[in-house]
């Protein structure tokens, strides 16, 4: 299957308490561009940068196979830019600057090869943004999968309702999981969710790993416990773009395919955070991947014959 | 092999979100030997109650295998009580009374058949305390398991790090594991008390799970999602007796063995949160347990064949 991707293509600043880095390549759409090409899925961006995007970038994704014929490059315009700066723990962080920039008039076009996708996933970006998307698309995809934030739940609840009503997939963090069901438990939190319109819902735990709902089904996978977590930035668009590059290349949309896409979310997500920025994901091949997946294994297998 | 536990045996008055009790029966090795009576091991409880402790609640632990010679009755004391209050997430409470009384003077005594049990389990006490029954033991047991907490940290270090040393397995969550070690990741947390003594370090982590560490090897185990937690007052002495208790009963002690273990420890706390106190634990039948078993290997299973 194929998978249309939409987010920011961006530059980010990051410091961690192991050191601090200049504008670097960063945005959703770049982390699951990366991502998805590990396992060679076909996939395309739709994003907007400025004219101080650096051509070398753009053709980093090329030269791994990622289409990038719909990121707009607006000449006169620059690029999202994001800093922030993490706490100790690495698991709170402040921003210390958002410059919108072309995102602001972000008018989102999608290639005549990519209105046919399989698979949508619409990066965090406004909901009224998401769902142009959607309304571009030849044919309404097999599968829309949506992040979002809590920012847009205190800014722009109604239309992001409207987007999530029409999404299958969310991914969505345990406060934001909260925050939009009004529920403390998580169970009751993801029924409220499904009612919305999502038929799957991943709450996503940070060091805690991830659980997925689906009917009274529930899965949960562990986070790979680290040595060292380097710098947590784009460990959740990793995170969903492995989810989805697995869906769209095994082309089977099922719970039972879903659990193994996140334990490949989960463990291309374990190589971001090894380092700033997208450097340890843009060295990752296939075999560094099939060895984490089976420390996977390892982490969460168990015996419990006499038991049944 | 026989397991001997040395706990508290004590009454609790317990306030949630859902309700609040009156006295009622509590203690780490109240908890122990009702998890452990489940799997059918041949338990002995060592401890100490006062006058007001009532007959039937040993009596309770007797009809269902556990022994209770070592509990000693002290007329004219008072049984330890604790009270306290829950906050809205469940996750955290204020201790409103503790009243130590016959637990200040403890003075275990271990009767001669339990002298050489093959597996100690130290339940939360003063570490002299928990010291002094290994030093009562005929004979080395071949696994003794320790639970502590933050306070002893804090008030009998010193005493506490010549506990740990004699200890094979360590239980204890995760802020206490960052206070010992004082490490962040757990990792390296699990690795600096590993070198204080114990060859195996259990991180509990409430909602999250639990993670077991042994050599270079680490196995994850997620906690049940639950509807509702009612009331989570001895989760984390339930899940060490269901722990010990299949080991013993199974006879066999490794680091396989142990991830099954963690596994029964983890289904038996999912009951206990269920309703206030004792009352849920006191219900599980077998089946019960092999059915909860059966749904963690629903939550954890996944597939991961093409990328092997």
């Amino acid at each position: 299957m194929k998978l249309l991707v939409v987010g920011s293509v961006a530059f980010d600043a990051i410091e961690t308490p192991f050191g601090k880095t200049d504008k670097i390549l960063g945005g959703a759409a770049t982390y699951i561009g990366i991502a998805a090409s590990i396992l060679g899925t076909d996939t395309s961006i739709v994003s907007v940068v400025g004219g101080d995007f650096p051509q070398e970038d753009l053709d980093m994704l090329t030269n791994r196979g990622v289409n990038v014929d719909g990121v707009e490059i607006i000449k006169e315009g620059k690029t999202f830019f994001w800093s922030g700066k993490y706490h100790n723990d690495l698991n709170t962080r402040d921003t210390l600057a958002t410059e919108v920039n072309v995102l602001a008039e972000f008018n989102p076009k999608v290639p005549a090869h990519a209105e046919n996708a399989e698979i949508l996933l619409l990066g965090n970006l406004h909901p009224a943004v998401q769902l142009s998307v959607l309304e571009k698309m030849a044919k309404r995809p097999q599968l829309v999968i949506l992040d979002t934030m809590n920012f847009w739940m205190d800014t722009a609840m109604d239309i992001l309702g409207q987007m999530i009503s029409k999404t299958d997939v969310i991914t969505i963090n345990d406060e934001e999981a909260r925050q939009l069901s009004g529920e403390y438990s998580l169970i009751k939190a993801a029924e409220k969710i499904r009612n919305m319109g999502p038929r799957f819902v991943i709450i996503k735990k940070g060091e805690h790993g991830a659980l997925l709902f689906h009917d009274k089904k529930i899965f949960a996978v562990p986070a790979l416990p680290l040595e060292e977590v380097f710098d947590p930035t784009g460990a959740g668009d990793t995170f969903a773009g492995g989810f989805a590059a697995h869906l769209a290349t095994t082309g089977v949309i099922s719970f039972e395919n879903m659990k193994t896409a996140l334990i490949v979310g989960s463990a291309m997500a374990s190589f971001t955070v090894e380092k700033f920025g997208t450097e340890r994901l843009e060295e990752v091949s296939q075999d560094d991947l099939k060895k984490r997946i089976g420390e996977f294994r390892q982490l969460t297998a168990f015996e419990t014959e006499i038991y049944k």
